[in-house]
C-alpha cells in the first residue's frame, strides 16, 4: 500500500535505518566486551526482536509479564523482566516459564518481597531466580551498592527455598537528564562501579554472582569500559527520538519511527495546521523539551525525505488533534487539507505504545506490518 | 477474582458510580430538552455503550473510525464521528456504512475538504453525510459562527453529488481551562449562540441544518438553556477524573475508574513507595495540575475504600514505575510491599487508552471484564 492511501494516524518505521541502530549498539558492545542484552519495551514486537538479537537463545530483557508471555511464546529463552515482582504476579511468570520453558529473570530490591515471593512461589510449587537491582544514583529503586541491604536482600534470596540468585542489575536513568558526553560518561562509570563493586561485595560473602548487568543507551554509549560488568541493556537506541536527539545521543536522522499524521485543517485565523495526530497518537511526553523546547509533541517533518519542515513542531495537543502553528499562509498551500506529514516522536517508548502495528516502509510504501503488544 | 489476586497494574470500573454517573447526565439532558449524544472516545466500551443509551438506534458519538467500526458492528445505528475527515479514511467509513448500515457521521470545517471527500466518495461509490464544525470560542478547529466561509462549506456541501448536509456541530473545550460555574456558563451560551445561530444563518440562506449539536461535559452542566440547540455530546462525565475535579465539575467520590497498582518497593532514602503504575499505566497527562497541583499524576487511595490516603499522589512516573513520596515513615508498615493501591487518573481518556479492558468491581471482587477498543 502507498502511504498517500494509509488510514492516519499510524504508526512508520524505516527498516534500513532500524538496523543501522542495531548494528551500531552490537558493535558497541562487542567492543566494551559485553553481551548485550537488548531492552524490547520499546519495540515490543517479535519481528523486531529477531533483527535485533541473533537467534532466540540471545538474552532479552521486557519491561513487562505481557512482554515477557509475548517473547517467550515466540520461542524465546532467556528474559529479564526489569522491574520488580510482587507476588501477585509470580503465577503469571509461572505460567510462562512452565507453558514455555523460557528462563524468566525477575527483580527484587528487598528482602521483605524475596519472602513473600518465597512463600507465594511454594505455593505454586515453583521456581523463581532473582536479580538485585542496585541503586546506582538514579535514586529510583534499588539498594545501596555494596550495602548491608544487598546482603540482606542475597541472605534472604539464600534463605528462600524456591528462589535461585541470579546476580545484580542497575539502571542508570538518571543519565537521560544530561546532555554533555562526559557527564553522561561519568554515571557510567557511577553504574559500572556499582555494579561490579556489589558483584564484588556479595562473592566476598560468599554468594553467588553470575549476572552483572547495567543499562541505558546513554551510559551504553558513553562508558569508558565495562570491566567487572557481564551484559549491557539499551533500548531506546533500536528507534530513538527527539528526547534522545536532546542530549545529543543520537541525530534527528537517526530516528527510525514516526507517526504518519493527515493535515485535517487549517486553522487560518490561529495560523497552526490542524492535524489527526493528537494526545493519543503522540503521547503527553515532553521529556525532549527540558534541552530541545521546541521539540513540543513532536517535530513536523516532510513524508518523504523524513526531513523536519522549517521550525514546525506539534505545540498543542487534544485527544485526537494537534496544532501545528505555521510562520506565514504559504503553508496552508504546501500543506493542504488531506495532504500527509510525519511526526517525529518526543519519546518514543510512549509514542509507539498507542499502536498495536507498525507500519513497515521502503520506498514509500507500506512492505510489512508488524504488531507489537501492549498493556500488561 | 479477588482484587488482591489482581495482576497489576489494571483499570478497575465501579459499575455503581458509572450508573449513576449516567443517570446525573440523562436527567440533565432531559431537563435541558436536547438529546443526549454520548461521546464514547471515554469508555470505548460497548457495554458501557449499553448502560449509557437507551437501545441501539440511541446517537452516539466516537473519535476515531475504529470506534465507529466498533460501535457499528456492536449494532449501533447512528454515530458521529466529531473530527474532520479527510479522504484517506473515507473507504473505512464506506465498509462501516456498507457492511452495518449503519449512518456514519462525519465533520468538515473547509470547503476544500468537501470537495476532495466528494471526489473521493465518487470513486468508492459512497454517499456521506457530514455536519458542519463551527468554532464557539475555542480556535482549535472550525469555521466562526454564522460566517461567510459557513455559508461556503454549506455550499460546497449541496455542490457535492455524494455528500449530504446534516447540520452543524460545537465543541466547547476552552471549557475545561475554568473552574468556575459561572465562567462555564458563559462559555456554555457562548456555544450554543454559536450553533444555533449558525443553524439559523444556514437556513436563512436556503439550506437544511437537521442536527445542531453542542458539546463538553463541562458546558452541558452549567448551560442556562440550550434554546436552538437538538443535542449535547458530553464523555467524561461517566468516568470522571482529577481534571473535572480540579475544574470543580464533579467530587473526588463521583470518579468510576481507578488504576489498581502495588507497592513494588519502599524507597527509604527517598521517602518514596514505589509503585508499577508509570507513565504508560497513569498516562503522562497533568491536566488537572493547573488548579489542583497536588494531583500530579494521580491520587493515591485505599483500595477498599476509595478514598484518597492523605497527601499521597504520583509525584514522578517512569515507562512501568511511579514514586509516590509519604510524609514520614510509618507508611512503609501501612502499606508494605506488595500491598495494593488505586490511582484516581489525572484525566481519565488518557488513562484508560493503555488498557484494553476495565475490571469490573463489585465489593473487592472482579465480577466481569469488559473489553475496550483502542488504536485507530
Amino acid at each position: 500500500m502507498k502511504l498517500s492511501e494509509a488510514e492516519t494516524p499510524c504508526l512508520l518505521l524505516d527498516p534500513d535505518q532500524l538496523q543501522r541502530n542495531i548494528g551500531m549498539m552490537a558493535a558497541r558492545c562487542g567492543k566494551l566486551g559485553v553481551t548485550l542484552r537488548p531492552h524490547l519495551k520499546t519495540p515490543k514486537s517479535l519481528q523486531v526482536a529477531q533483527l535485533t538479537v541473533a537467534g532466540k537463545a540471545a538474552p532479552i530483557t521486557v519491561s513487562t509479564l505481557r512482554e515477557a508471555d509475548y517473547f517467550a511464546q515466540g520461542g524465546y529463552t532467556d528474559i529479564l523482566c526489569a522491574a520488580a515482582t510482587t507476588p501477585n504476579k509470580l503465577a503469571h511468570a509461572d505460567k510462562i516459564q512452565r507453558e514455555t520453558g523460557t528462563r524468566v529473570l525477575l527483580v527484587a530490591d528487598s528482602a521483605e518481597l524475596v519472602s513473600a515471593a518465597d512463600t507465594r512461589a511454594g505455593a505454586l510449587g515453583a521456581k523463581f531466580e532473582f536479580l538485585i537491582e542496585v541503586d546506582c544514583g538514579e535514586h529510583r529503586s534499588g539498594v545501596g551498592p555494596a550495602s548491608q541491604e544487598l546482603l540482606g536482600v542475597a541472605r534472604a534470596l539464600e534463605d528462600a527455598s524456591n528462589l535461585h540468585p541470579a546476580g545484580v542489575m542497575t539502571h542508570a536513568g538518571h543519565s537521560y537528564g544530561c546532555d554533555k558526553a562526559d557527564e553522561i560518561a561519568a554515571i557510567a562509570e557511577e553504574e559500572r562501579a556499582a555494579a561490579a563493586g556489589s558483584a564484588e561485595a556479595l562473592r566476598k560473602a560468599g554468594h553467588d554472582c553470575a549476572i552483572v548487568s547495567v543499562g541505558s543507551t546513554p551510559t551504553v554509549l558513553h562508558a569508558k569500559h565495562m570491566e567487572g560488568v557481564t551484559e549491557a541493556r539499551a533500548g531506546v537506541y533500536l528507534f530513538w527520538d527527539l528526547s534522545q536527539v536532546s542530549r545529543n545521543i543520537c541525530a534527528l536522522e537517526d530516528i527510525a519511527v514516526s507517526v504518519l499524521a493527515s493535515v485535517i485543517g487549517h486553522n487560518t485565523a490561529g495560523k497552526s495546521l490542524v492535524l489527526d495526530a493528537g494526545a493519543l497518537a503522540l503521547s503527553k511526553d515532553i521529556s525532549a523539551n527540558a534541552y530541545l523546547p521546541d521539540a513540543k509533541y513532536g517535530y513536523v517533518c516532510d513524508v518523504e525525505t523524513g526531513k523536519r519542515f522549517p521550525g514546525l513542531s506539534v505545540h498543542e495537543v487534544y485527544q485526537e488533534h494537534g496544532l501545528v502553528p505555521v510562520p506565514d499562509e504559504s503553508w496552508f498551500a504546501r500543506l493542504p487539507i488531506g495532504s500527509q506529514v510525519r511526526v517525529a516522536p518526543n519519546h518514543t517508548c510512549m509514542t509507539c505504545a498507542a499502536y498495536d502495528v507498525y507500519n513497515v516502509v521502503r520506498g514509500g510504501e507500506i512492505v510489512e506490518r508488524w504488531p507489537r503488544v501492549n498493556g500488561w
